[in-house]
């Protein structure tokens, strides 16, 4: 596993070239879309150095990695750079093709993109009932949206009759889905999870995968590092170092 | 070709089965989005019908296809159903590999995704820019933006000194992002174009590619159909039959 290491900072140089046999992520430690990353790199068993980047006080070199300014980003020891975490994930999975975590089916790839396309409208929720909710506003209306998104991906799972998104052994798919559910109980969200009893079985089934494990984080520190987020602290993304 | 046909009445029932050997669209003869998987099928010469649906109209059947209500659709005759125009011409090319339109190599085919990331950002400003236009309001900030988005574009085609986005001749990502340019004037936007000389050239291509051609409606035709569509006019979608 990579280490946890502060993020560097703004005023450093640009990293020096990745070196032969290694993967360079740049991440950041609370950030769910680079735990997509992360996840499936310890997945596969790749080979990576973390750079860490404060999402609050980037590097200017930065945006000459990934002219988005998100993470995560990938480097290369030939210098490339991929950005946008599904783009990094399936790169990752076709360049180290060991062990694969997306289908080779044509049709079932597709469903997984489907799925994601469908969790990716899901996602914003999260954000916006934690801030509701922070700011002592009703967020009923949107934690009924949200919670019949929830019953939709319940839904699958019944309806599949499978123990993960992809069938019985963790996919693509549920990696992509799992950061925000680790963090569920930090963005005080876990009342929306009453009726779905599929769902609750696979946030279970995943605390156990190997990969879930090595990067998980306790859900106080989800907590407070989003509070410090909220609040612009510079040192939100070095929270617990 | 597949034909021109009407939009399937909103009282129908659903669709039978599709044929042995076919794939079906569902479509909208307008839909840039739709144009994405008309120009994958006929680029790589894949038997097809068509079914067009009226946007502003749709069937309640349609939903059951895609939960979203949007096109492209396209249906197999195993049943199997795939939406979002991306993830639907990725299926393709996988499922009729006899013509490949996506890079095989992994950072290629990643180049490319970014690339759409990319321009999926600027889509929104040809509708934003037409409709301030036709609501005569100052477009002008909005106008700033998308001209910076062009240049992006130009200087990814001067930078690669390469005749198409994904190398020297056309593949995946040029069909990606043609169909907005085929309705540069429909939006009445070609006045963005002046200082981009190799994304015009680009364009001079992409007009000779014989599935661009036959999906090729001319620009009076969409700037009636957008007139009529941003009215709400039923009858939009079947402009011109």
């Amino acid at each position: 596993m990579a280490p946890c290491e502060k993020c560097i900072p703004k005023e450093s140089t640009p990293p020096s070239r990745v070196a032969e046999g290694l993967i360079r992520l740049y991440s950041m430690r609370f950030c769910p879309y680079a735990q997509r990353a992360r996840l499936i790199l310890i997945a596969k068993g790749i080979k990576h150095e973390t750079i860490n980047i404060n999402l609050k006080n980037k590097p200017d070199w930065f945006f000459e990695k990934n002219p988005f300014g998100t993470v995560p980003v990938i480097e290369c020891p030939n210098g490339k750079v991929i950005y946008e975490s599904p783009i990094i994930c399936e790169y990752l999975d076709e360049a180290f093709p060991e062990k694969k975590l997306m289908p080779s089916d044509p049709y079932e790839k597709a469903k997984q993109k489907m799925l994601l396309e469908h969790y990716s409208k899901t996602v914003p929720y999260f954000y916006s009932i934690a801030a509701a909710l922070r700011n002592k506003e009703d967020a009923s209306k949107q934690e009924e949206e949200f919670k019949q998104k929830l019953t939709y991906l319940d839904g699958i799972l019944e309806k599949q009759k499978t123990q993960f998104f992809g069938g019985d052994s963790v996919s693509m798919i549920d990696y992509m889905i799992w950061p925000w559910f680790e963090r569920i109980q930090g963005f005080q969200l876990q009342h929306c999870l009453q009726h779905t009893s599929n769902l609750n079985s696979w946030v279970s089934r995943m605390k156990e995968d190997p990969a879930v494990k090595a990067t998980m984080n306790c859900p106080d520190t989800f907590k407070t590092f989003y509070n410090l987020y909220a609040q612009g602290s510079l040192e939100a993304c070095d929270y617990g170092l």
